[in-house]
């Protein structure tokens, strides 16, 4: 089996837009209300786009946002939450909805923004314990989060080029420099777009732990799982080298930040199992855990899905 | 010759941090006065340091922040200045300390902070008009601008880990969706740190390009000269194939970010000269392009010293 832990559903119906504008134009007195969307109009959006791709790809099941998605395809997509995280709210705040989703819609996992104020970074860094309220409940629920960035309001930033590779890099620091794993030594965090910067300045981050008497590089890589969202076979090969096969989870961001065709390949930029596919000093067990293996252990939950 | 393109003047002698104290303490009431520090102490601090690390690993020249260190060793230090800037603070205020540095001291270059909020991001990106007297000014004197982030304020970004690879390749994507270079043909930039992500992102950088129909990155990328401060074999070999020989100027960043031993090689972290000796596929003539060619290039105000 093949599985896929970063997914966008960015080719949503326009009664998800209608709704999204009519919230954002009720910023401060927000109502509720119901969102407009047949089961058919879901469905369209996904088979001419993501479903057509898993299949031409090979990829069996993706882990993904949105509950009816998932409720309408159940073996080939996986519900992921994202969190109702504000600037200066703490997050403890999101913990019941991370249970809700969990619990009541069987979802495997959350998206944590580690900056909910969209590139100012005005709140306290992960390894403050204003993060710890939701470090409990991920560990009580046996989930994992991934650590994503979502847009920027600051025009310094590119939000899918800059703000969310730096996040990654900020957030990997913050942990590394933090002692969030000895006070949460069953946490689980993903890393997307294959950690950002980190496999290229492993030295870098290598030295600065031992000049400030952080754990070893070497040994902190390995609490963390990092998606293969890269792009090009050098840099696969350099991620899957420093970070070592049991922490590589597949993904590919499928439909997000590289939706266009390669010219020198004539492939698209986010087909990327091919580059895993193509290193020769992969074994079979090492593709098995990059492609099933470690997304079952850093995802317990996706147990429901049959073993194959 | 091998010419460094980045060095720290770190080992400064007391006096000098006397006089930062100084000066911090009358923020906002400046007074003018003297740094206390001698010839010979200066001579102390540099001859058991960067002098004796540049004569072990075979280096013949050094750009460098301070003048009287230049004065005292006009074969070994070359100047490179900081500006004046501050938050909110138009860049072309700095124009007139570049002035002075380059022709009163014969500097060769400056350092541009992209950020001088310290990890706020306040600022205009790079490019906004806001920054184009500092450019009007870069291109009549005929000088480059290393792009390299000060100190942060924001307790979320490491310094050297963090901040400096994520403005590194903020800043690289700034002017990948800019027309400075458009707007200033003869601009010459210096991005440090091996461009902080941008080997090891550069297919999303290519993606995002033709997405956004910003120039191509492979033609983008040689309007930028980076520096190789990286320190593993790896990521020496990707800088080198992304960006390509005619824009790779050889640095170490000495004694900087990385001032320790690989317990692995027994050898310190920033002697990074020997990662581009062991690439087998780069010729005689590439080498010296890297480690002399490029930098004259770049800065053209270095043909003060003699080839060689």
């Amino acid at each position: 089996m093949v599985i896929d832990a970063h997914g966008h559903y960015t080719t949503v119906p326009p009664g998800l837009r209608v709704f999204r504008a009519l919230q954002i134009s009720q910023m401060g007195r927000p109502v509720k209300s119901a969102i407009n969307i047949s089961d058919d109009e879901i469905r369209a959006s996904l088979e001419k786009g993501q479903i057509r791709l898993l299949d031409e790809r090979g990829i069996d099941v993706m882990l993904e946002l949105i509950y009816r998605v998932c409720k309408l395809y159940p073996s080939r997509f996986v519900g992921v939450c994202s969190l109702p995280q504000s600037p200066g709210v703490s997050p403890g705040e999101s913990a019941q909805e991370l249970e809700r989703c969990v619990k009541e819609f069987g979802f495997v996992g959350c998206n944590l923004n580690p900056d909910p104020s969209g590139g100012y970074w005005t709140g306290p860094p992960l390894g403050d314990e204003w993060w710890y309220p939701l470090y409990d409940t991920l560990q009580a629920l046996d989930v994992p989060a991934m650590i994503h960035a979502s847009a920027t309001c600051n025009p310094a930033f590119h939000t899918t080029g800059s703000h969310y590779l730096n996040t990654d890099a900020t957030a990997f620091l913050q942990l590394m420099e933090s002692r969030v794993f000895r006070d949460f030594p069953k946490l689980r965090i993903v890393m997307p777009h294959g950690g950002g910067n980190v496999p290229y300045q492993a030295a870098r981050y290598r030295a600065l732990a031992i000049m400030n008497k952080w754990e070893p590089f070497d040994d902190f890589v390995k609490r963390i799982y990092f998606d293969t969202t890269v792009y090009n076979q050098d840099a696969m090969g350099l991620l899957i080298k420093v970070v070592g096969v049991d922490n590589i989870i597949f993904a590919s961001e499928m439909l997000g930040g590289v939706n266009t065709t390669d010219p020198v390949t004539g492939k698209s930029f986010d087909d990327n199992r091919r580059f895993i596919d193509a290193i020769d000093w992969l074994t079979d067990e090492d593709r098995q855990k990059i492609f099933e293996g470690n997304a079952r252990k850093a995802y317990p939950r996706l147990a429901v899905l049959a073993r194959g």
